[in-house]
């Protein structure tokens, strides 16, 4: 197990009508707030009401930054800058899924940086602070509701690009699964694919001897594998909503990963297709992960696949460490097709046309991954495999 | 899931060496510090020196409260209380295990308390407030290193009282898992007993709905039946050590209860066996919970056990869920005599003379637990059964 420093600070208001706490948090940290959402669905739900009016009724004033697009963009941030400074904003809220969340954690970060906030997001200036930021989540699946991470496009640059900050975590979240009840089954099955993609980049890791995180790890993977197929079937369902929009932050907190190394694989080439193609993120995760999976299969890899099909499959660990590791390869794929996502890039219209681009663009600061380190060249093969 | 607000502050530095990051965390607290500790074991180990070089060096002043007992006693309370006040202290600093880190808690928030600290214990007065904490962990036991909890004893009443506040919380925790090679073989059994029935209080619950806490709860429960017995083998066995020192962490932090009701049932019977008989609180626990398992075993419970045997234990899923059950509690008591534990009270010189007494005092808010609630009349049989 390799060194850590733990430190998960957010707060979580977790369950029905938590909202109620809304007021009183936001009060501990400032009282001219930014509003960041995306489309209508906050008010098709009523929560754009509910919220407004617990902010209303607290005399805490509010501007509006609405329309964040998934895959949000760095036009967007420039936008949410420009009205925190006129409006002497001391607290931004984001209502909505992750794009929302990313999206207001560099408006928050940006507003202390003088020139352009992309220049934080390649690496051409450091954060030193941050606004404080709340979030009310809407669906399960990035996880940036509990962590100090955003990822902003520039479709300008065909660039789509994480990045983290201590300051950039959210001082709370609030947590209510009824929130999630009218997620549409295509992205309850894409948030899904997400959580399970952030897990297993943990869990494919050379550091075994951190056991006690990859058991936690499949913990969760359990969880989503129980409960995803369940959502989409009664999206009304309380237990499985609320154990997927727990699994979605413990799954990227930290929690996972402190003790092992932190780098990963399948995100950075989704993050090309992503860029390039602005296909929904948790979809290209799908798509990419079995392909990922059967291309580092190798002696050196084997018995974590088998760790993961016994532990997380049930399947007969009295079974060759190959033929498990090739059934886990397929269950999982099998399991993203019965949640109804895509197996190929072709059926999200990506054809072969990009694809050396996109692996050098993924490799460009280097291998891919510590469990076993892909290269461009290892990148375009998976993409190839994965048409 | 029942709701829950999260909040889980303290900061863990994990690893050898990370003592180096002492005297800058303790900076951002404190300058004046009381050092609290057990016996010689942090001296035989060079912990002592290595702590008061960094304090040195950082011109960071400090005093001492030496010779806190196992089972803590409330007039070690008293003394750091009287300590901190005559030399202006402003930070505590625990080195030791669950007993010294729960005196330090305690002597930081009786500080602010003009009357005797026992008040705080029993529910007389409440706290308000508390010096900040920092810990050196060298002991896997309690969990104490990363929760707000502190057990104090008080002999003269025969009375072992746990009690909380967020302000006891550790601003701060070092975790090395070598400050742990030295401890004795039955003190790494009782501190290995002591982590899983932490976990067991929160897994064996009826918020089955809580499904992904109750796979984390598995996940520690793995952990320990792996590294308990390695790390009495092979004392000196990092990863061992590891695991067990951040399982027990995790295992009483709130991840594993969060959406769970937080209603014990072995631990208050096992504080009345240390009340009156200050036996090791690890040792009654492995006595007690097979006990309290085969009594609780019915209808209404059998499926947890099942879970537990199957997902713990490797037993069979195709079996008659209370054969699964029954073997699961000759498992858990079979892997306590393995790590050397007793497994009856006339092994630690408890007869039959306060079983009642013990009963009635352990119940005397109510019954316990809310998985199969017991009564003073449950309790008793149960110590019978443990005779």
């Amino acid at each position: 197990m390799l060194n850590f420093d733990y430190s998960i600070p957010t707060k979580i208001f977790f369950g029905q009508d938590q909202i109620q706490k809304l007021a009183d948090q936001i009060s501990q940290y400032g009282s001219r707030i930014l509003l960041v959402y995306g489309g209508g669905s906050i008010k098709k739900i009523g929560l754009y009401d509910k919220a407004v009016a617990f902010l209303t009724e607290n005399n805490l004033p509010f501007w509006e930054l609405s329309g964040v697009d998934p895959n949000p963009r760095i036009e967007t941030v420039r936008t949410g800058i420009d009205l925190c400074r006129k409006h002497q904003i001391d607290f931004v809220l984001a209502i909505g899924g992750g794009s929302t969340i990313d999206c207001a954690k560099v408006i928050a970060a940006g507003f202390y940086y003088e020139a352009d906030p992309w220049d934080l997001m390649i690496g051409k200036a450091q954060i030193e602070k941050a606004l404080p930021i709340g979030t009310i989540l809407t669906l399960a699946a990035t996880g940036s509701e509990m962590d100090p991470i955003a990822v902003i496009s520039n479709p300008h640059a065909n660039q789509k690009i994480g990045m983290g900050h201590p300051a950039m975590a959210p001082k709370f979240s609030i947590l209510d699964p009824t929130y999630t009840y009218t997620v549409p089954k295509h992205h309850t099955a894409a948030g899904t694919a997400d959580i399970m993609s952030h897990v297993l980049e943990s869990y494919f890791s050379n550091q075994r001897s951190a056991y006690l995180q990859s058991r936690m790890a499949e913990a969760i993977l359990k969880t989503c594998i129980k409960y995803g197929p369940l959502a989409m079937e009664e999206p009304e369902n309380y237990e499985a909503r609320a154990n997927l929009m727990w699994a979605s932050s413990l799954a990227i907190n930290g929690l996972l990963s402190y003790g092992k190394e932190r780098k990963w694989s399948c995100h950075p080439i989704e993050h090309e297709l992503s860029a390039y193609y602005d296909i929904t993120h948790g979809v290209g995760l799908a798509i990419i992960t079995p392909h990922w999976m059967s291309y580092v299969l190798d002696d050196s890899t084997v018995e974590v696949f088998k760790d993961y099909g016994v532990n997380v499959w049930g399947l007969n660990p009295q079974e060759d460490a190959y033929t498990v590791a090739r059934k886990a390869v397929a269950k999982t794929k099998a399991f993203f097709v019965s949640l109804g996502l895509p197996t190929t890039l072709r059926a999200v219209n990506i054809d072969d046309e990009n694809l050396g681009l996109m692996a050098n663009a993924a490799t460009k600061h280097g291998p891919l991954g510590e469990f076993r380190p892909i290269s461009a060249q290892d990148v375009l093969q998976i993409l190839k495999s994965a048409l």
